[in-house]
Parts: structure tokens; sequence; C-alpha cells
């Protein structure tokens, strides 16, 4: 019995169309054989950077009506979508000019030294592709982070098969996008199996069980995320699972930077908290604000900047009832003041806001656990610290993170205090450490990291930026071939240009 | 109650002397603990260089003493173990160099440029140390994949301190190994705790059970590194578990190949497979051979070859019960044949020995499966195809491996015939493709890659060779800070002339 799978308006909670049906195990199954047999032809790199620069070209094409979908399924608005489409094809390209450029494929050859003891072969390695990869898409960048996202542009960069795990939230647009993304395959000459999206909670399982599918990617919650990694982990042959799963994203305000912009940082914690109705893995759930007159105004500043904000619409009816029953249990712990109460906003409907608590009843173990939990919406937690010890002690408490921000003086930044310190003891938390900023807003750029210690990420891997590719390769190394049946990468005069690593030295 | 720890010599089976105690569970807290502490010392990346530098002078210094007990333990020679000693202060001499030129840390620097929409912040990426570092001890190199050995020497280049679990068959070498490494690092002024040396079946268990080890290597068994690996993956935080397990390393001989040069190659072969009485990860433990004549004198080759190899001994009594019992079982099989039947070699001994069979009793699961599984000790498997279906039909059955072999003629290397076709075939199977060369001898140099598809490796990582740092980093990403707040490796002027990649170009 098929099950329908239906595209939902968040804000009205009416079933817009059946999209889908989920897949069945059958199904996954020959889903997942038909990748793989399409891998072989992903193997060509020019054809895989036509692959990536067409599916931005059609993803463009197909923009209105991938936007329409987009805004219908998931309440994020247009100006949100139009911004995450461009991001998507941006990567897209971005990755493109990665397969060009090859460095990826980090050739490092050796040559054959006999005058060493013992004597040394030829030895030329570089980096291939797994094989099919499975992606599970995020909820809430139903783009970017999804079916056309940076996992699958990043995996199909690296030459390999994507078997990508719609989310539920989005379907419509997904398979809009995976339409896009098919039709580029064919225009390039490539099979169209090289990309597939299927549908259904099980479906995701099964895949992720799959005897060919080598590797995955996920976006996502640490309940699910954990339940896929483990299934991964498990399996006869287990497969590297890289996956995003939650992240605290703590802030700390010294007395110093809020002395001297208590009002710039409350409009500015204000301003992130409440972008995109809360909904970023990055979103700033913890703030460490010092107590005394400076925090003071911080909080006064952010109460006025969150009562502005206007009530949202969550991506779906489930997140909407987590939000509630989150922010209440939070504000009812004793002690704990909720100066812009978050919750309920109305049918459909959540208000943003926050709560504060003393930083000394997160120090130990206990009751306040929940509040260095991340709580999935528009919504933080500032924790007002007495002194440096109460700040180190909840810091020491914190699991991983994607990120994690400080926000110092000026006179601080220019090395007087406590900056550097304050530097290092935020870096074994995350994987970003931002200064004076927010963490909202994840550049796609070579040198971007969003990844961190667990949970943040399941591995030391970023699903954001150029290094994206390296999950999905593995190294081999050739001994000894002959010059004639070398790959083309490895061969000594190098027709293709690529940067590599020869007898110890790296060439341009 | 303390659980003693003897050195036993494998020649006699006698107990040599009682070395050490297994470590409690409280034990092993206070080691991580220790370690974990010493951490920031090993933030220093030029006393990093100076410890493994020191180390290796101190090994080589007490070299005599080290050796001697290498052989009293294992029984592998002082030939070999000479030669192992050497290979492991190349390595840690290998690894300073690495320390010193810094490009592992994969310096990126992404200036900020306002022009982009959205404006894109200024961020600066490297790679940082995991923390403290599990290392489980291979029986096999008592010193190169021990105490000492490459997992040591890349995860202290890394930053990282170890703790290294003693395997049970050399603990006395270890001991000696560790004093040599401890005094080391005092010598450069670093904490002794940096590195340490546990031993004990449950100590560990317990070891990648800790919440402050941060990764793990391993070299040994699909069993043990196996349910490792499901503890390291099941821990409340995961961790990095980079396991060398097992490899059956096939070897294919075209038709050609073995007309060209039966006698050479079957001389290699038994050469190979009886070196270091075969207890060597990448013994070739499967090879394909043609039928007829050619392949005919090949095998006779083999068979001279193989007799005339010495008894050896293997590591200790319990491998030589499993060598004994595992040849017997294959031996065993209906038509299967033992033109040098291994085995039992009188008292503490084994006779090195092949076994040969039609490769079409291979080709479907079923009697004939342990033949495609590693049995360690002076022992493969020759399996002789009819036809290229039948290799085809082997090859497609087989697991991951550390290495595949091709053996072709001068025709077939020059481009000619299936040369390029097989390498092709080969490469989805190992780590390492290997062309008219033997398997056995694995060079520690910047390309090598040693690590293959699981069970080969439980990672896409490698053991050997320089990149076996990057096991033992993450990245992070400084967005927007100061200068006078960047780590020095970060600095726009580059103080240190690390290799980096500067707003999209690399600098050497």
């Amino acid at each position: 019995m098929a099950v329908p799978v239906w595209s939902v308006d968040p804000r009205t909670g009416k079933q817009r169309e059946q999209v889908a049906v989920e897949a069945t195990a059958e199904e996954i199954d020959a889903v997942v054989r038909a990748a793989a047999a399409a891998a072989p032809a992903l193997a060509d790199r020019i054809v895989r950077a036509r692959l990536l620069r067409t599916a931005a070209d059609f993803l463009e094409e197909a923009g209105p009506r991938i936007l329409e979908a987009a805004d219908a399924e998931t309440a994020l608005g247009p100006g949100r979508l139009t911004g995450e489409l461009g991001r998507t094809t941006y990567q897209l390209r971005a990755f493109a000019d990665i397969v060009d450029e090859g460095a990826f494929l980090d050739v490092i050859i050796d040559h054959a030294d006999p005058s060493l003891a013992p004597p040394r072969p030829d030895l030329r390695r570089y980096k291939i592709p797994l094989g099919v990869v499975a992606v599970y898409s995020a909820s809430n960048f139903p783009l970017a982070f999804s079916v056309p996202g940076g996992d699958t542009a990043s995996a199909l960069a690296a030459g390999c098969p994507v078997v990508v795990k719609a989310h539920p939230d989005h379907p419509a647009t997904s398979e809009l996008c995976a339409d896009a993304l098919r039709r580029a395959a064919v225009a390039v000459g490539l099979p169209v199996d090289v990309v597939a999206v299927v549908h259904g909670f099980e479906a995701g399982v099964e895949l992720v069980k799959h005897p060919l599918v080598s590797a995955a990617g996920f976006t996502g919650s640490v309940r699910g995320g954990r339940a896929l990694f483990d299934a991964a982990a498990a399996r006869p042959v287990p497969i590297p699972f890289h996956g995003e799963l939650g992240s605290l994203n703590p802030v700390v305000i010294t007395e110093a930077a809020a002395e001297e912009r208590a009002e710039q940082i409350g409009a500015g914690l204000a301003g992130s908290l409440t972008l995109g109705v809360g909904q970023f893995c990055v979103k700033p759930g913890l703030v460490l604000a010092p107590e005394g007159e400076a925090g003071d105004r911080l909080l006064k500043s952010l109460t006025g900047a969150v009562s502005d904000a206007p009530a949202g619409t969550l991506l779906d009816a489930r997140m909407r009832d987590n939000f509630i029953a989150g922010v209440r249990e939070r504000a009812e712990l004793p002690g704990v003041q909720a100066p812009v109460e978050p919750g309920d906003g109305g049918e459909h409907l959540v208000r943003p806001g926050f709560v504060s608590v003393p930083a000394a009843r997160l120090t130990e173990p206990g009751d306040y656990d929940a509040l260095l939990e991340e709580c999935f919406g528009p919504v933080t937690v500032v924790a007002r610290y007495a002194t440096p010890g109460e700040l180190e002690a909840v810091l020491g408490r914190l699991p991983g993170n994607l990120t994690a921000t400080a926000h110092i003086s000026e006179a601080e930044a220019s090395g007087d205090g406590p900056g550097a310190d304050l530097l290092a003891r935020l870096t074994p938390l995350a994987g970003r450490v931002v200064v004076n900023g927010w963490p909202t807003g994840v550049a796609v750029a070579p040198a971007m990291h969003h990844g961190g210690p667990y949970p943040a990420t399941t591995s030391t891997s970023t699903s954001v930026g150029g290094t994206a590719i390296e999950r999905w390769l593995r190294p081999v190394v050739y001994q000894d071939a002959p010059a004639a049946l070398l790959p083309t990468e490895l061969r000594d005069d190098n027709p293709l240009g690529l940067p590599r690593r020869v007898d110890g030295h790296r060439e341009a």
C-alpha cells in the first residue's frame, strides 16, 4: 500500500497536494543500484563540472516555480528563499571550479629511489570517489542544504552519484529541484540516475543500510542524525556518516564589550536570534552576558528589539509544538525570567523571545540542563555571569558546537586584556569562532568550516565551503605502475596541469 | 588483584619475565587525565618536532636493549628488527620534518570582501589537534606499528598526547620504547605524560570509552578491531576510530605475464608470502593464476621455492594454533590441493606452504568462503582461473583490501591488451595497487597510502606516510578575529612561512 507524501502549507496547516509516495525497500534498492551503475560515467571531471554548471542554470530557469513551491511549503518567504537559491547555484558553480582546478585530487608523486634502504618504488597517489552517497535533506534550507545543496554538489563534484532523501517539510520543492538536476544530467550526456530523490522515513533508514551506499551526509536533529549514524556504524561494512546534528552556538560578551556597546550588541543579538524565525543551525542559543549595569543595558536593548520582532511561522506544526513546549519548560524553571516571553503566537504562529537566568544555576548538572540544550526556533537563553569563574564553569559544561562567538571591546581586540585567552577558550568548543559578529550567515568560501565537535558534527568534516568535497573521496596509490597505464592525473608530464606534490616539493 | 603481564619467548613458550600489571579502570582514568593535562604543552610545534627527533635519538641509543627484548619476545630475528627500528626512527624524523613544514595545518585565508552579496567576512582556517589519542599496538611490528610507531609519531606530530595500549606479544619491548619516548619528552621540556603505555585487554576497552580520549588508531584483527570500532561509535560522544583490521591482498597474474616469466613470478611470490613468516598485513593471501601450461610452470616454481623455505616461529602460541587450524580447514576442502602443505612445523614452529583451488569454486558463496578470508601466517591460496569471467567473478566477491597486485607482461605494460582495464578493476578493491611487484614492503613516503576499503581500514585514512597526520586534526575557522588575537599561523604576514591558500591562490 503506497504511503502518500503530501506538501503542506505551514501557514494554514492545510495539505497542498500529493507530491509522491514513500519509497519501499525494493524501490530504494532499485534507485541505489541505478545510481551505482551510473558512477563510472562521473569519472570524467570535465563532464562533472559541466553537470554542476548546467544544474545551476536549470535551477535558475526553474527558479520562479521552485521559489513559489518552497515558500508555500516552508513559509520562509520569497526574500530569504531567493537568497538561498542564489547561494545554491553559487555553490554548484563553486564546486565546478573546484573540479576544474583539481587540487582536491591531492596528487602526490614520489619517484623511485633505489639509493634508499630499502629502495623506494615509484608511488603515485590521488583521491578517487567513494561511490553512491546518501544525502539527508535539512528542514530549514529547502534548497542550499537539500536536494541541490552543498552535500549533493560536493558529492557530485567528487564523482559520486547521489540519492537524496527529501525532507518531509518540502517534498514539492524537492521534486522540482530533482527534476532540474536530472535534466541537467541528461543535457550533459550523463545517465539520469546520477541524482535521484526518495521520500519517506523508513526509506531513509533503508538507504543508509544499503550495501551499495558508500557514505552519507545529513543535516538535522540530534535524535534523527544519531539514529542514522548508529545504523551506518552498525553495517557489516560501516560507512562514513557526515552528520550535522545540533548546536547551541554560545556567545560570550565581555564586561568591557557590554560597557562599550551594550545597545548595539543587544540589537544585533535580537536580529540574529529572530532571523528566519530562529530556524538556523547557527542561531545563538546561549548568551553569556555580564551581571551589572552594562549587562542590564544590553538586556534592555535586547528586550526592546525582540519585542519589535513579528510573530512568524515555523516550518511545520510539530516544530511549533516542540518550540512552544520547549520555551515553556525553560521559562517555568525557578529563577528564570522571560522579559519577552516566547511561545504561541496565535494560529500557526510563534512569538520570538528570550529567557534570562543567573549563570550560577548552570554551573552544575541538574534541573537547569534544558537551558544548555538547543531549542529550535526564535529563542535564546541569556545567562548572566557575575565572575570569570562562573563564565568558565558554564563553558566547561557545553557540548560541541558549530560556532562560538566572542564580543569584546576595542581595547581587548587590540590585545589588551583577556581577548586572546577568550578566543583560545572558545576554540575547543566549536568549528567556527566569530568575533564581534553573529554566527548566523555562513559564507560559502574556501576557508569556511561548518562543523564542530559532536553533536555539531559526527565527523571532523565541513558541509559548507570547498573542503566539503573531501568527505566523498579516498586515496589510492599506484606502485610501479607503467606510464602507459597510469591515470592521466598521475602522469609525469601533468597534462591536466594539476597542483601536486612531487618528490616532496609542491607544484602549483 | 593485579593481573601480571608476562613477556613470553615464542621460540620456547616460556615466560621470560613479568614486565608490568594490567591497568585497572582507575589507572586508565588517571593516565588519560594526565595525558589530557599535558596537551597544551604540545601546542608548540618547535617543541613537537624536537620531541620526535629526540625520541628517535633515544630509541637508537637504547637500540641494542630494545632489539634484544624484541627478538626474545617476537622471534622476528635481529635482521628484520634492526630494519624495523630504522623504519621507526626514520618515521619519527619524517614527521618532525612534516611538523616543521606545516603544510598539514592546511591554512586557508579568505579576506573580507564587502563587494559580495552577502558580504564575506574575514575567514582564516587551519587545523588543530583533536586531543588525547589512543593507540592500539600491532602484534607483528613491535616497533614501527607499536609504542613508537606511525600512529604515535603522527599523533604527537599533530599535537595530540598519546596513550598506547601495548600488545601482549611484546610488553618488554613496549616498556623499553615507552621509556625512551618519555625520557625524550622530559629532555625537551615537555610533561612526561604526553606519551604513556598501558597493558591489558580490558584496559584497552576502557581506553576507547574514556570521555577524554578523542580519537583512536588500531592495527590488528578484524574481530578485535571491530569490537573497539563499535565501542568508539557507541560512545555518548563518538570518536574517529582509524583501524587497520585485515586484508587478503589479492594478486592477479595475467596469462601473458605467466607465459613471459612464470618462474620469476613463482619465486617472487614464495618470497613475499614467507617473508617474516607470513606475518605481514600485506602478505598476498589470494593469487589468481591462469590455468594451463604457463600457470603450471608458475606453480612449479612456487612449489620449489616454498619447499625450500625454512620453518619459522609465529609471534605467539595462539597464532600458531590458529594458523595450523586455518590451513587444515582450507586444505581439507574437496578439490583443494596442497602442493606444499603448510602447518605444524614441529615444536613452536610452523611450516610455510600454499593451497591451490580452481577459481570456479570461489565464484559463488558457499563452502569455499574460508579461502577468501585472511589466514595470518605463511600461506597463500592460489586460485586457477580458466576464463576472464571466472577471474572477474572472484574479484567481485572480495572484501576491501590494503593492496591489490597485478602481474602483467611487457606488452601489457606498454598499453597493449587488458593492462589498463585490470588496474581499473583492482582500484576499487584496495588502497594500493602494485604492478609487477609484491605488496610486502610498505615504503614510508609522502605518497604512500596504507589503508583501503573495509575491513582493510575502518576509515578512508592511511597509517603509513605523511598524510597519516591528518587523522588527528580537525579544522577551525576564525571569523573577523582581530589581527592582534590571531594564532601566529593565521597572521597575514605569515611569520612562520607556512604554505597556505589565500583568497583562492596557493602560496608555496
